[in-house]
Parts: C-alpha cells; sequence; structure tokens
C-alpha cells in the first residue's frame, strides 16, 4: 500500500518509515467497488481525498441529453475528491464510476489536516499538487478556446507531454474514440489530425503511446 | 487595503487587527500597472499571490493564430497567480494584462507559507478558496462539452449563478461580445441563446445583470 501512496506527487519524498508512522496515528478507509459502480455522485459524496490502490476511475458528466461525457480518467496511484475538499459544496462537479474493479483509501478532511499538521511538507506538496491541477485544468480550457480542430489536439498533445515531464514518448489513458470525447470532436477529425502529424513527421503513435520525433 | 483584503474568501473572517499584526511581520509589494500592461507573461511572472486591491486584470491567451483570447477576469479583491504558486513551472498558463490601471499587493510564496504558520485559520480559508477554484474550473471544462450553444450557455449561468451564492441577481463581468468570445461561440449565437432563454421566461438581462424570473 505504502509504495502505491508513495507515487503520488503529495507523498513523494516522505519516507515509508514517516509514512507508517503518520497513518497509525490516522483514521482511514479502504472502500472497494466493483467495475460500474459509482464513487462519488454529483449529490452524493464525501469531503474526503481518495488515492485510487488499484483500479481506473472515470470522471463522467451525464448531459442533459443523456450522453456520458469523459471528464477525466485517474488511474493507480492518482489522488480523486479534491473539488469537495474544505469547501462546502451541496454538489460534485461530476460523477465518478469504478471504470473497472478498484480498491481506494479515503482520508477525510479532518485527518488530512492532522496529516498537515504533523508534517509540513506534506501540506506544501499538497498545496503544489493542487497549483499543478489549477494549471492543467488551465490549459485545458486553453484547448477548448482553439477553433480549429489540429490546434485543439496539438494543444492536447503538448499538455500530456508537460505533465508527463517532456518525456520523448507519452502514455494515452484514452482510446481515440474516447480521446475524441475527451476533447469533443468526431473520431474521423481526430484521425484526420493524428494522420497530419504523423505526415509532417512530428508523432507516431503506437496503441496506447505516442512517440516525438 | 485591509477592507479589500478582507472582502477576499480567503482573509474573509479574520479580524483587522489580526490582518494588521500579519501584514507587519511579513514582507509584501504594492505594484502599480497602467492600463494594457502585462502582470505576468507566459515566461515572465512570479511566484506569488497577487490580491487585485483596485482595477481588472485579464488572463489571456495568444492564440497561434494571433487571434486574443479572455481566458477569465479577475476584479477588485481577486486573487491571480494561483498556478504558478507552490510548484516549479517554467511556464504560466496565460499572460495577465491590466485591463485599466490596475494596484496589485503582491505576497510571495515564502511570506504565503509564513502566514499559513501564524494562522491556521487563513491556511484552511485558502485550501477551501483553491478547492472551489478547481470546482469552478471543472464546471467550466463541463461547459464546453455541450455541443448545443443553447445547453452551453445555460451551464454557463448556471454555474455563474452557483459562484454569486444562488442570488437572484448576477452580475456579469463581461459584454455580450466578451462573453461569447469567453465561451467559444459567435455573438451572433449568444443573442439567439439569450434571446430564447428570455422568451421562455428564465431570465431578463439589464447591462451588466442578469435577473433569474
Amino acid at each position: 500500500m505504502y509504495d502505491i501512496i508513495k507515487s503520488n506527487p503529495i507523498f513523494d519524498g516522505v519516507s515509508e518509515e514517516q509514512l507508517k508512522k503518520i497513518f497509525k496515528k490516522i483514521h482511514y478507509r479502504i472502500i472497494k467497488y466493483s467495475k460500474g459502480e459509482s464513487v462519488f455522485t454529483e449529490s452524493n459524496f464525501k469531503s474526503s481525498m481518495g488515492i485510487i490502490l488499484s483500479g481506473m476511475v472515470e470522471a463522467q458528466k451525464l448531459h442533459y441529453s443523456g450522453k456520458v461525457i469523459i471528464l477525466n480518467r485517474m488511474a493507480k496511484g492518482e489522488v480523486l475528491g479534491i473539488s469537495a475538499l474544505f469547501n462546502n459544496k451541496s454538489y460534485y462537479p461530476s460523477r465518478l464510476v469504478a471504470k473497472n474493479n478498484c480498491k481506494i483509501l479515503f482520508i477525510s478532511q479532518e485527518e488530512l489536516i492532522k496529516i498537515f499538521e504533523m508534517d509540513f511538507n506534506i501540506l506544501q506538496r499538497y498545496l503544489s499538487f493542487i497549483s499543478d491541477k489549477i494549471y492543467f485544468l488551465n490549459k485545458r480550457i486553453e484547448g477548448f478556446t482553439y477553433e480549429s480542430i489540429y490546434e485543439r489536439v496539438l494543444c492536447f498533445l503538448e499538455n500530456e507531454r508537460e505533465r508527463q515531464n517532456n518525456q520523448d514518448e507519452i502514455i494515452i489513458k484514452y482510446s481515440k474514440q474516447e480521446l475524441a470525447e475527451y476533447l469533443c470532436i468526431s473520431r474521423a477529425s481526430l484521425y484526420r489530425v493524428l494522420n497530419e502529424l504523423a505526415k509532417e513527421g512530428l508523432i507516431k503513435w503506437e496503441k496506447n503511446k505516442i512517440r516525438y520525433l
């Protein structure tokens, strides 16, 4: 468990010994979800931070039309529930659904504060983590402001590359169909742009990886 | 100055006496900007939190095409610079430009940490403030996922109303032309939807105010 928690930037750099000490002092819950089960709904959620110990969780939005839109996807080691922490919102901005069987560790807001009081470094990492989150949400909004689909895809790829530490090979958590939905463009348009980018010698898409050339 | 600082949710509820005590102990800078001047650019920015003491600041993005897009607009009492706090980003996600003559108080990251150590309540309010920010950024992204322009405008109005404490009359910081840009739709489409909503008896738009009926 501790190796997964440590893989999250909030707890990265904390020694396993220190982490064990902290988790002995606080209350937390580990909950299992089956594939398709709701973790949070818009009206039914906890003021807790979740750390995904196994499986994948999808943030979805049900449109008025009944269409389900993927807003985000979180994998092992990633954190969820930030939007409902430290505020008194009556609604969660999306529905979180277990994409496959999941195990999630939940730390309530009160216990999180205890952790911050115990270790000021973790607080600083938490602040850094949410600043990053705001940074990338702003970048995602930027993507939507592009009228041309070519620019929108390019913007997504640039952001993903930055998020994955500017590596030459990045992993895409979405299938092409899902990515098209995520970017709110048609699958045909996505294929067209990816082919253009490949022809221009900029990228190569292999299964769930994109290699920058 | 203190009444403006107190109008920000991060310092809301802190007594003026306590606020004065805190600001005596920390270093801060007040900088004046003339209309059109850059506060932050993508590559030239500070790891500081700015509180707008007077004037208005616009977060803009220059598209590859040369078109300037409004990403956000911050007024007196509002905070800027959160995306570059507590992380080591080399770029700021947008350009912040003084929309008119502005006075901004800057508190560096180091001094902000001092404030948090002095008053844990302010830290909690800061955490609450950035959770709210994430909440509304997610809601804005949701808006972009709607294919129909009617739903996109409706989603914007719902979010603004929620942000302004569900009041029956809300203030819109944008002209109709600017709002159309903000929503990435044409001005004609925006007018059409607003007329539809007025016809349906849902809202009434008066100058910079929208009244819910």
